[in-house]
């Protein structure tokens, strides 16, 4: 060993002990031509050496750089400056010998939090880019946040059983990638895009609790922050229902706020069908860590709400804009009735990006003094605008600001508004974590293209118990496309939930189909033959008729979990190795051209 | 939740209380028409359960089958036969109501230890044969080893890092699997066949330790017993030299044995030089759980022993096969000197098979009356006999086995007929693990055709650290092919250790290179062009130029590791879901053809 200690574990205790450390030069401060302070970094911390006038001639023939490898060996000292921000603060090394292990050029960015290094440039040189604290802390936080999983796991009757990588393409959803058998010349393995099927089966061979920490492949256009190889924490459970799986990995999650963050999550974790979410915060990953809930004019005054009265007032407005419109939401932002103009046309701007694509934005101010004014003051008098505020819940000093257009995109920039405003207001704290069970999502979605059905979460998750008989008495095909609305599946709900933490999913999942007949009505409503059905997914469909228990499961976007606990907004950050946006590894330099007889060998050849 | 305990946990401690059990119908015991006994089995255990008269009816007309799932709630009460072998012995249930979850067609075969299936049909229904006690107590050991694992590396300060999949093809020794790219086409990824540049790199990040277990690929012609996919517990770790990761590892392996088999493995683990393990086993991973040290003749009566007089003895017998002979080894087997005819024919037959390819096996039995016969007693007299026996070490009532022939050929079949021996003798015990290290073993081997050197380990292996300056000061290329053994880079020695169980190489590892000149020196020695050379390796190259530290790691073979562990001879039974000797998947009918469309979006077409 070429150290009897770390960088990080000397302290007063070992006063008078001659150690010998190794690590990488962080600094060097030349106090005079005898005496030299050299900082020693390693995983550990960072320990002081102090190099006096016995080595000065050394020094001045072997001088040592930045991120220079160095074994150091001398007594541990008190120090006369002591440093409390440091573990080792309180000593430092006397040096009596030192070697370098290893000299090293500049670096082409500097090691520090605050690197001047560009993204494109520390991914090249990713290896020096790791040594940054903030990237290492990245890496601790994931290895605890997979060590207290495992932990957890394990306590509770969980095994770890692995699933193969070369499996068979079934392409569903998004593209696999695929890898071409030199054995089987002309034929291909398949990346798994998850290990469903196979935890499936697992449950059905008995395990009973399974689970993975694994890689899992997607061959998409890549959006930002996506990567084509991800990480996933897979489990499943036989002989459960969905309330089994919430409260086991609501223990899950809590279980890793406190090993990793040392949060107690005593708190309920809130629940929300997914219906109310789409309602209320336009969309199905409600950051909660706010209010700020939507409010549907529409809907209100189209008698939901019962408020006859103002349902006459808001057309009474002859606002077109709101009367044409399919729907009208409101959001009603506290304490911002005293915005400027300057500040609401900051707003007006912000919806009508390309990316929000809205064509403008209503404001309604309820200010401190009782009165309130609008930017549609000659469409609505001041008596109106009050009605309307009491429609939307705003509170005195609120800021309504008021979308109308297209259910979808008004929906969705709705959604990102109140986001924004959140953002901007603070409200969106990186060390407040607020869980979320989200319930009761469709079954299916609708493909106008194709005319079928689509697995919204995937082709294996159950419809509702009490749902079950009805997708298995009604035929799964379209035959009135204009009316696919009042097709019975279109009101199915899966037994599926999904887990949001401060607007992010973070994990899904399902109880799972497990019978045959079930299964078959599911592939006939996604437009799949009996044929292809067993051609692609025969063995499990198999193994159903051999006594498949009930069963059901989750998996967590590790990558996604950490960043999130990490408090940052990019998964990249918490990956050792990551591709960019293109799903190249610059550092790598792959993917690559391969050899002619690497191609020979696989029988393909390049398209030109 | 479908059940209140699972099928392994009540016990007298329950008798009086209602609980609800689920899982799979073992048998059923009809024992009269209104009382029948039922074990339900599930992963942690099987219980019985007593239906009596009230279910009578049901029970005739849902009458249940071998595999059915059932949820069945009753009373736990005393046996009045408990059986002692059943950790649920002492109680049954008596069932008030019982559902059926879900029924079973009859399986291919029986979900019992001793299973009536065939490989090829166990494999097809690989969730059927899950099921089976043998397996399923493979998978758990699999796990506990997985855990073990990772617990002892934690406490020692490793980290778990991922490292990516999709990388770049460098093919070296084996060859990779490859994934053509859609987003970049014509280039494509490889899967790594392990992850040892970003482990070297991740020590030059300054990770300090790193572990993971994971998944690798290699795309060979299989040989019984290979995987193409394959697991390793891959370590890394810095500012280490050879005796602190001996000490390090053949921790975890203690660590894991008793974890796992509460064996508490005090010996010191024993250690060997390349050179003597070849010399005295025949193969460079011996089993050590017994003697029987193969006895060389020609380099004894080559004066290694000294014993001059016996080599005039050899020679004097004038035995032509002996004296022409390249190499003429001899293993002493203990106890066997009163084989009869048949036996020693039966060991002739066995040398002379294909797979072993000897022409003959001369045996000398040293008989417990003091008198020695031989099957070569015409050329030797029984004194001559008796020195031979000496020069080999035999001990009376030993039955000396001699082969001999050209050197390498000998060499194998002389270490496979000393483990045939053991195995014969009953001295290969599955429950006995004997561990060992290998060490010194020779940097390269010589590549005849393409006249150069080849990477025995692979080409981050150090040189000993005092023969680095010889790899250095020499040009590698072999100038004079024919005396290939008197260039100086034929004598180094590897700083690399293989670590043996039981005759099975379960881990290798090496001080690694971590300085650029001597890498360059490694690729250039292996024939690479220095463009070719970076263009490979022009990352890890580049890492060394910013202060790389000295390191060394060892990867164990985990599927391996397990299999010895649990007392097979094969990996695949450890593996859940494994491949067979094609690489197929049979149960998935993996691989299989792909759409054209996937073929084009690829890139790529089949060769016709």
């Amino acid at each position: 060993m070429y150290r009897t200690h770390t960088c990080g574990e000397l302290n007063a205790s070992h006063i008078g002990r001659e150690v010998t450390l190794a690590g990488w030069v962080q600094t060097i401060r030349k106090v005079s031509n005898s005496l030299s302070f050299v900082d020693l970094r390693d995983r550990y911390g960072i320990t002081q050496l102090l190099i006096g006038e016995g080595l000065a001639a050394q020094l001045s023939n072997e001088s040592l750089g930045r991120e220079y490898v160095v074994q150091a060996t001398g007594k541990v000292i008190e120090r006369t400056n002591k440093n409390p921000q440091l573990a080792t603060g309180d000593i430092e090394i006397e040096v009596s010998r030192y070697t370098i292990l290893n000299k090293a050029a500049t670096p082409p960015f500097t090691i520090q939090d605050d690197t001047d290094g560009g993204d494109d440039l520390r991914m090249k040189f990713r290896y020096l880019d790791l040594r940054r604290q903030a990237v290492r802390k990245n890496l601790e936080l994931r290895y605890a946040v997979n060590r207290s999983a495992r932990n957890y796991l394990h306590e509770n009757h969980f095994m770890d059983i692995e699933t193969p990588f070369l499996i068979k393409s079934t392409p569903e959803g998004a593209r696999d990638f695929v890898v071409p058998s030199r054995m089987n010349g002309g034929q291909f393995y398949a990346l798994p895009q998850s290990p469903q099927t196979f935890k499936q089966l697992l449950m059905v061979s008995g395990y009973d609790r399974y689970y993975q920490i694994v890689k899992c492949f997607r061959d998409e256009d890549l959006r930002a922050d996506r990567q084509p190889e991800f990480t996933q924490i897979d489990c499943e459970m036989s002989f459960v229902e969905q309330e089994d799986i919430l409260q086991m990995f609501e223990g899950l999650v809590k279980r890793i706020f406190k090993d990793v963050k040392g949060i107690d999550y005593a708190e309920k974790v809130e629940r929300m069908t997914w219906n109310d979410a789409m309602l209320q915060y336009g969309n199905d990953k409600p950051d909660i860590r706010f209010g700020m809930k939507l409010a549907n004019l529409k809907t209100i005054f189209e008698g939901q709400s019962g408020d006859a009265q103002a349902r006459v007032l808001f057309e009474a407005g002859g606002f077109k804009v709101f009367n044409d419109a399919e729907t009208v939401l409101a959001i009603s932002v506290p304490g911002c009735s005293d915005y400027t103009r300057k500040q609401t046309d900051e707003l007006t701007e912000w919806v009508k990006r390309p990316q929000i694509g809205m064509n403008g934005l209503v404001f309604i101010k309820c200010n401190t003094d009782g009165s309130y004014k609008s930017s549609v003051d000659k469409f609505f008098s001041e008596e109106q605008l009050k009605q309307l505020a009491v429609a939307c819940g705003a509170q005195t000093g609120d800021l309504i600001l008021l979308l109308a257009g297209r259910e979808e995109r008004t929906r969705k920039a709705a959604s990102e508004l109140r986001l924004y405003m959140g953002e901007r207001l603070g409200l969106r704290k990186k060390d407040d974590f607020k869980l979320l069970w989200v319930l009761d999502f469709p079954l299916f979605e609708y493909a106008e293209e194709e005319n079928r059905w689509v697995a919204r979460h995937h082709p294996f998750t159950s419809p509702k118990p009490d749902q079950i008989a009805t997708m298995i008495g009604n035929d799964p095909v379209i035959k009135d496309a204009a009316n696919y609305l009042s097709h019975p599946y279109a009101n199915i709900k899966a037994n599926a939930y999904d887990m949001v933490l401060n607007g992010n999913e973070i994990g899904g999942g399902s109880i799972r189909i497990f019978q045959r007949e079930l299964q078959e009505k599911m592939f006939a409503a996604l437009g799949m033959s009996p044929e292809e059905a067993l051609h692609k997914f025969g063995f499990l469909l198999g193994a159903f008729e051999y006594g498949a228990p009930p069963h059901g499961g989750i998996a967590f976007g590790f990558d996604r979990l950490c960043s999130i606990l990490g408090g940052s907004e990019s998964i990249r950050d918490f990956i050792a190795f990551p591709k960019n946006n293109s799903g190249r590894d610059v550092m790598l330099d792959a993917p690559s051209a391969i050899d002619e007889k690497q191609l020979e060998e696989l029988s393909i050849k390049l398209r030109s």
